[in-house]
């Protein structure tokens, strides 16, 4: 990119510079500057072409999703976002792209209060890198507090995304509403901020669902040193994924299909109305899906017997 | 790199992982959480195998440089490191290659006090993308403040790391010290993270030099409003350099040879014995080269006349 790198960093990336709100230096100089009182949470996620997305997807969608899997990371930690960076590898400057690209990233940002304040443009394969910095209090939560006896929660309709990809990878998308709603889940992940923010001191431990249901429960049953058991009936299934794929495929999708970024999280018996009154004020579906037990791994039951999806993780798409 | 992320990243990644020095949690969780207090400075850059670097690169170079170069912008800010995050995107892992790259990685990382904190491995291109996030005082330093009247400073001897690349480039590469000194300028460039310190207070602006002298020198001006020139007699070229290159292609590859990290900084004349005592105390030579003045552009003269070096930048390696 080299000639015109400040040329497109100018016009398409130096949005939102003001020096307010904790930021003192931004776009432009070898680091951003940048005010913080206290305790900061940190995760960085990269999207490569053709690995975590097709090179042929629409430009909004990447650059919304770029940001999006971070702010999901940053809702899971209960933290409140704040900055981000952007690397951004690309094998030319497609004005078209760029303006799609950025209109999508700006929104999201703008639409969660996180401002671009660095970054780095280079040739070469597709792929973005985003960071996000938030800001987090006394209750942030992590993948290791969850208890034997604590509920399974999950935000959301978990599934909708992974059926999104399958009818778009299978060209079996058609004009319904319901494959529309699937694909939109797909491609334009919500990042569950607002619900993270609310669960903290109530929630015991918070993963965002990016790998699948059963596997991300698992990487909570590992960092707490514990056992899950969900139970399939309980899985709050969307009517679109129950009528484009039936129930058993929904299920499958909702336990093993990943990129929904809904919140999969832990809290004691005793906080359940609490735990409801909070995503109900955000209008955020919560269902409980099943319990901690002590032990090791994470077990899906269906009338009392274990229920076992043909696959139990997807590979990013 | 999926079904073994969770093993390569336990094995090559989560070390210096103890919850001190403000780090409050690190690699393993949705986000790391770390304790501040006061100002952050942020930098992020992305090397691509075959347009930074050669993808045949050694490992501890590419792992040596990916930390350096970022190092080297946050020395730029007058910025102590304190906290990286690492993404590496691979075509598969390699034990020996994830052994020596990881091995250079932490070693530098280890020297200025700076603790990896969070990443992301994907499979895919090769391409490594690091962000620092350093700790500013006061008196940071940026590249704006530059005044006519100031005088032009670089650390060390510019040039080398281009002499270097290009011995390695076009395979004449010998034996001897020179040589040596030179290629390994350019594999294992030494960001200036004290010097950058030391000058908090006594610098009016700063760039680090990775784009070439004159290129970077151009970064300063065009952010303070003002001109340079630079006296191409006063430039300190090595002996290596000299005795490899000439005069003439050493003034070539000094002016617009990049990825120098060396710093390029302007001061009041006033504080010219401070810079000097300071430096000094950290053995690092620095050299006067020019002046700030009013107006605009950056020219060389050598002997009262305008010195146009054949190109005014290189691509990155």
């Amino acid at each position: 990119v080299s000639d015109s790198e400040f040329d497109i960093i100018q016009r398409w990336f130096a949005r939102d510079q003001e020096h307010r709100d904790g930021l003192l230096l931004g776009v432009g100089d070898d680091a951003a500057v940048l005010e913080c009182r206290g305790r900061i949470a940190v995760c960085v996620d990269t999207l490569v072409a053709d690995v975590h997305f097709p090179a042929s997807a629409p430009a909004d969608a990447i650059g919304h999703r770029a940001l999006a899997v971070n702010l999901s990371d940053i809702a899971a930690m209960a933290a409140r976002p704040r900055w981000c960076t952007l690397t951004l590898t690309m094998p030319q400057a497609d004005e078209g792209w760029l303006d799609s690209f950025t209109e999508a990233f700006f929104a999201l940002a703008r639409e969660h209060g996180t401002r671009l304040v660095g970054g780095d443009l280079s040739r070469g394969p597709l792929s973005v890198t985003v960071q996000v910095i938030g800001e987090v209090g006394e209750n942030w939560l992590r993948r290791s507090g969850a208890r034997p006896g604590d509920d399974i929660y999950i935000t959301g309709t978990p599934g909708d995304s992974a059926a999104g990809l399958a009818v778009m990878r299978d060209g079996t998308a058609d004009k319904s509403a319901a494959h529309a709603a699937l694909v939109a889940r797909f491609l334009r992940p919500v990042p569950r901020v607002q619900e993270g923010l609310a669960l903290a001191g109530l929630a015991s431990s918070a993963i965002d669902v990016s790998d699948g249901l059963l596997a991300d429960l698992g990487h909570i049953c590992n960092a707490s040193g514990c056992a899950a058991v969900v139970d399939v009936e309980q899985l709050p299934l969307s009517e679109s994924l129950l009528s484009v794929c039936g129930t058993d495929a929904a299920r499958q999708h909702a336990l093993a299909g990943g990129d929904d970024y809904e919140l999969c999280f832990t809290a004691s018996p005793e906080r359940a109305a609490e735990i409801e009154q909070a995503l109900a004020a955000l209008s955020t579906p919560v269902q409980r899906i099943g319990e901690i037990q002590s032990g090791s791994g994470v077990v899906a039951t269906l009338a009392g017997k274990a229920f076992e999806p043909p696959i139990r993780g997807y590979t990013h798409f």
